[in-house]
């Protein structure tokens, strides 16, 4: 699908015995490069441990060929923390980026907005959640051709006195940051599009993610319920069968392609493990464009101009984060 | 419509002008008692200030009578901090509960579940969590009859190691401290129905309350967008209206009925700023159920049973929490 739709080449990294009978089924062997491993990372293997002991796993490989410029973009639904501890360990992270972070689309009523981080660092210092702020903004600017994005800090009031100590002392990084920052957003205003970029620690942000994920199937799943219930609203949904597929499309995230992996030397998307081919075609066209475009370029310039977050490096940690 | 609906006895605290002609237009002025106050706390105001300068406001009047024991409960849409700390102040909190906290009821797809805290305290030790896990499942007894609740903890994976330092540390204590507790559940594991509680810090838990709030109205939006489209799926609509109406009042949080306050020595449920008469009725009918069955004794017998739970207030702060 993504070499069809687009100007890609695609190098695939795996199994042997699973991919080639897939590529020959399809009849597109000529059309995707494929570079066979012998070992898996699983769900459960830890990070670090995983990338060191499984050399010859496509996780591993992958960002190997990456280093050696053989592609220009890592692809992965495999265990995100191990995606993420390759890329820093094979690249090495951006200058003045302390804390690589993975970002991720949300659908709204308007144009999608851009959350950092939705995982990769559970535990962060307030310079953490402007260094999102920045890569996040950069994300937006290439994939929504949005020039200075708006970037909201989620809290759980809109005065900037409100939050946890986390985000009450990122507040004040963020008003100085050179960023085009509109102070806290709530999290009803995630959805009303109001906001380019949402940035908040990874644990909240990895709630919120796996949260509105599964609410919005289980509000699907009421809905086919109530449909199916009587004979008449059955007939309805004939009609409207349309307007429903087009309402499920955009509130499906397999549409959004995938969490970009930000502030490392180079570039990777991750997705859900349990991803469609839809969603795998997205994120393939996601790190095209991400790499052709230069994302870490943008980063760096976006750090260049909101140098002022240097001085806050010797700061001590917030005192009131127990 | 409370009045009408349960043997409930309510007693209207607030502006003179404001309610009496309401209640004349209503013709319900021999229903309910009215108890008039001169001043207003209003959302911006701070709220242990709030209620040291502003004594004749319906909070501090409310409160008062319940600590004179003239009213069982008290409801209030109004500022959410102010009504915590009159209650704290008129009636102190339970014995051994450190931090009284705001639990909310959240729709799946089969049974509501209780999330605690959602707003009250930002910022958490281990054994807050544990505390709001006992006051949420006294909860749950008394609302939806489960007489040993299942309680999870909100974190980022299902495995007890995953999570972030204040998560991790309170796994723990959870797995000794007498409650049904079935580990880390996640934020997709929300909806679906299968755990009873769902414990976080009130930073996370008001996130996710607005959060899920903001996508249900954003998911509806987006379906009456295309549904009002074209011709066909209008008709659609029309046979299924019915449908419809049931699927939104199973998605309609004033459905759920307020958010109980727990942990001080009295009853209080807290409604949303903007709630409709059918929220507020909900709410006015939580308190009668909770000041009825007495969730406090069941509060205290629980906190009992989990006697070692007492150990754990000589630990220092979690080390990983910054």
């Amino acid at each position: 699908m993504a070499v069809r739709e687009a100007d890609v080449h695609i190098t695939l990294v795996g199994s042997e015995e699973q991919i080639q009978p897939a590529l020959r089924k399809e009849g597109i062997s000529h059309l995707v490069n494929f570079v066979p491993t012998s070992q898996v990372i699983t769900m459960n293997d830890s990070p670090i441990e995983a990338i060191r002991k499984k050399k010859d796993s496509s996780i591993v490989v992958a960002f190997e060929l990456l280093k050696k410029n053989e592609v220009d973009a890592v692809v992965s639904p495999g265990n995100s923390g191990a995606v993420m501890a390759a890329a820093i360990k094979f690249l090495g992270r951006l200058k003045d980026i302390s804390r690589p972070g993975i970002a991720s689309v949300f659908p709204t009523l308007k144009k999608p907005v851009v959350v950092m981080d939705v995982g990769a660092n559970v535990d962060c210092r307030p310079k953490h959640l402007v260094q999102f702020g920045i890569m996040a903004s950069a994300f937006s600017r290439i994939m929504f051709g949005i020039e200075t994005p708006r970037v909201g800090l989620l809290s759980i009031g809109e005065e900037g006195g409100k939050g946890n100590a986390l985000v009450k002392s990122a507040h004040f990084l963020f008003q100085d940051s050179g960023l085009n920052y509109i102070g806290n957003v709530e999290g009803r205003d995630t959805f009303v599009g109001d906001v380019d970029v949402i940035v908040c620690d990874g644990f909240v942000g990895n709630v919120c993610l796996k949260l509105s994920e599964g609410l919005a199937e289980a509000i699907l799943s009421m809905l086919r319920e109530e449909i199916s219930k009587t004979l008449k609203a059955r007939i309805g949904y004939f009609f409207a069968r349309q307007a429903f597929s087009n309402f499920k499309k955009r509130v499906d995230y397999a549409e959004y392609g995938g969490a970009p992996l930000l502030g490392f030397n180079g570039t990777g998307v991750i997705c859900h493990g349990r991803s469609n081919q839809v969603a795998i075609k997205n994120a393939l066209l996601v790190a095209d464009e991400l790499a052709r475009n230069k994302v870490n370029d943008h980063i760096l310039a976006m750090l260049e101009t909101s140098r002022p977050l240097q001085d806050f490096d010797e700061n001590p940690a917030p005192s009131g984060a127990i």
